[in-house]
């Protein structure tokens, strides 16, 4: 028996729980163990909304019985209103739960929170433009189901790749675990992919590109990873206003379907605006709301994991 | 067996069902089943807060053994502050609940929702100006309790009738299923009844009188439903204080109680503010709390039939 | 068989409950019994945001089988925002909940809700700059785990005395229930404890001192019970500078310890800006995360009191 003790980045999976991860996940699709986490509560503890990530996690909790206390706005209710530090948050709240969803507004929240918190597990569910594991491992989920494998694939990601921390996260992923695949980092000047993670990906060999053209790309992905520009990580409104003019040829639309390979897939970590248009989500291409559907079987497999066993 | 796929508005209920939404009410009042919902979820899909409404269909859920996932504020929070449509968002969670209760700021948000929503069940708990019908169908049932019938009966409707979307639906069930009844629009001039619900009440031969006299209408009638100036719907603020000036004349209060019959009611969807005196509250006519105590019966009533069976 | 009818004052307990509340919370700690409020609803409405206190109460409930329905800002959302009074609202949600838990923003809301819950129990979480016992029951069970007796204690109250609805209701029960205690008022000249309080303590015999020398106190407490200047009980932002800066010299640090007794402890009710360095958290005397983990069993306690027995 093992257990997992928590989800912080990435990095920290070995292949192995990856796969388990994926095993579990199709089980918790098929026949939930709906009474396994009964009497456990987890502490949703959200800095920043995040309704569709939080309502994943709690959905996915009380799905196999556990219980959820939450709180969604952290950052302007509550204690951190009145200036406590995000240790002493965790401190007191690891001693009300059994397992901590996390989403912090800076990177590095959820790191800082495993030395605080008495041995309850915590789950990193974004931290600024940090990561955002379980969005990855759903992902990962969602091309594995597509496809069969996650390996030998052209995956193109698209959109404001600096601020986008799925991407780092697919990214880190495929890397370390995936052979044979290829990626296409497509985005304006302003938000390329940074730079750890092309160095992460060079370390691991895995060939990319970089590009601003989507028609370029279109015809030769498996995978189009599409992302928002993430408004609320610029500073300044112009800069964010330039990105969104630049990000227009970007943008996936029928015409995109028509240039796409009838096997491929469109992937998008949701919310979005326009970077895909209605249209599309008829096409049997678009993936987006399975991937959404497919976070809550991830999800639960991951309290599984961490609060019974694997 | 049967279920109830959806509760959108007032106009989809046949009597046959509305009889069968009060004796269900009326069982829950008595004996509840406490294990009926168990496993089942519950998404609170809230984009302006009601703490009534939610907390009521809330309690209701967890009555009945369910569990819910909940957000109180969507508009600001959460995926729609970063610009999501409620189209999209529906998709998303209907992939983590069997039934969404969906409080929306805009007329016609709960029929947009069922098209997106997977067949997972939609329950309409109020679309801005549209309608509330789990409002009207208590509001029947407090009536039905009273008087053992919804016929025959004298019902005055009070106040900002413009915006009252529970005197709307109270309108249509009354028009369309309940006979005899004779309905007194009271209101000032600015907020008079809209024309639709006149036609529709024209339609079934419903005699129905307006006027701003609530003193008139008083000795006459069985049932005042008194409303709230809904401030938050008015976009001009003069406009807003001249109708609370106008209706100063409508509020109920211990001289009102005088002039009513003795075995009248008073109800109110509530909140209150100043359109009911609180020396009416210990008055046995006053019945706008018993009212809101029949919303979780009700509410109770619409959850088995929607997840279980009627 | 007894039942605890509501909590809301330290005035309230007479010393034979006070005790049953810390020999149940002991039984809490070592075996919850899990399934004990299956089918039991506690409503949390907080009309200012108080995360950690809400999610204390909310797992306690669970833990012990129970649900809740929760509201975290009703000040600012919900019914509250379109006007309504706290009767009303007491009067609606009483007919949702088994048990409410208010936080209210002024002294005395929690009183006046238990002339309108129709017998549901109240407890109160804090209103405002009046009482929070539970709060001053957990800080009680605290010491008597630590000291195994709370009695012949030297206890320093220091900080915000006049804002600190804790030190009261703590003061409050010291002097009503446990004798040859003696407390040290430590505090700016702005923020003393107020006259009704050191009346209370006058009339039991309670010894007490007031000083603003921390240094001095130190070395003869058995408890340093430490406060956060409540920046949102002033009215002007220019008093609290200059509180804030008067409190300087009360700020415990590494300096501090090294004049304490060594079998003293330092508590906090927390959130904690810079009033305790976070250099003492490693010190076996940082006794404040303990204290809120207490509150969990205390408030298990006061749960089963009220809603099965005692």
């Amino acid at each position: 028996m093992k257990r997992l003790g928590l989800v912080i980045k990435a990095q920290q999976f070995d292949k192995r729980t990856v796969e388990r991860v994926f095993t579990t996940a199709k089980r918790m699709e098929i026949s939930p163990p709906a009474k396994l986490l009964d009497g456990r509560i987890m502490a949703s503890l959200f800095y920043e909304p995040s309704t569709r990530t939080r309502l994943s996690f709690e959905s996915a909790m009380k799905r196999l019985g556990g219980e959820v206390i939450s709180t969604e706005n952290a950052k302007e209710f509550s204690s951190k209103a009145k200036g406590e530090s995000l240790e002493d948050s965790i401190r007191v709240i690891s001693g009300y739960a059994d397992v901590i969803v996390l989403r912090y507004y800076k990177e590095g929240g959820a790191g800082r929170a495993v030395a605080y918190s008495n041995n309850v597990p915590i789950i990193n569910a974004g931290d600024g433009i940090g990561q955002h594991p379980t969005q990855a491992l759903l992902d990962l989920y969602t091309i594995k189901e597509k496809f069969g494998k996650i390996e030998d694939l052209r995956i193109a990601m698209v959109g404001d790749l600096v601020n986008g921390r799925t991407v780092r996260s697919l990214s880190y992923f495929l890397a370390k675990h995936y052979p044979k695949n290829q990626i296409f980092f497509v985005s304006p000047e302003a938000t390329r992919m940074r730079d750890d993670i092309k160095s992460y990906l060079d370390k691991y060999n895995v060939p990319w590109v970089e590009t601003n053209s989507l028609e370029d790309v279109l015809p030769k992905a498996d995978v189009v990873y599409q992302t928002r520009v993430q408004k609320e990580r610029f500073e300044k409104s112009d800069k964010y206003s330039q990105v969104v003019e630049e990000s227009k040829g970007l943008m996936i639309g029928k015409h995109s379907l028509a240039l796409m390979k009838p096997e491929a897939i469109v992937m998008h970590p949701l919310p979005r605006l326009t970077e895909i248009g209605y249209a599309v989500d008829r096409d049997p291409r678009a993936y987006y709301f399975k991937q959404a559907q497919n976070g809550l079987y991830v999800r639960m497999a991951l309290l599984k994991m961490i609060l019974d066993e694997y």
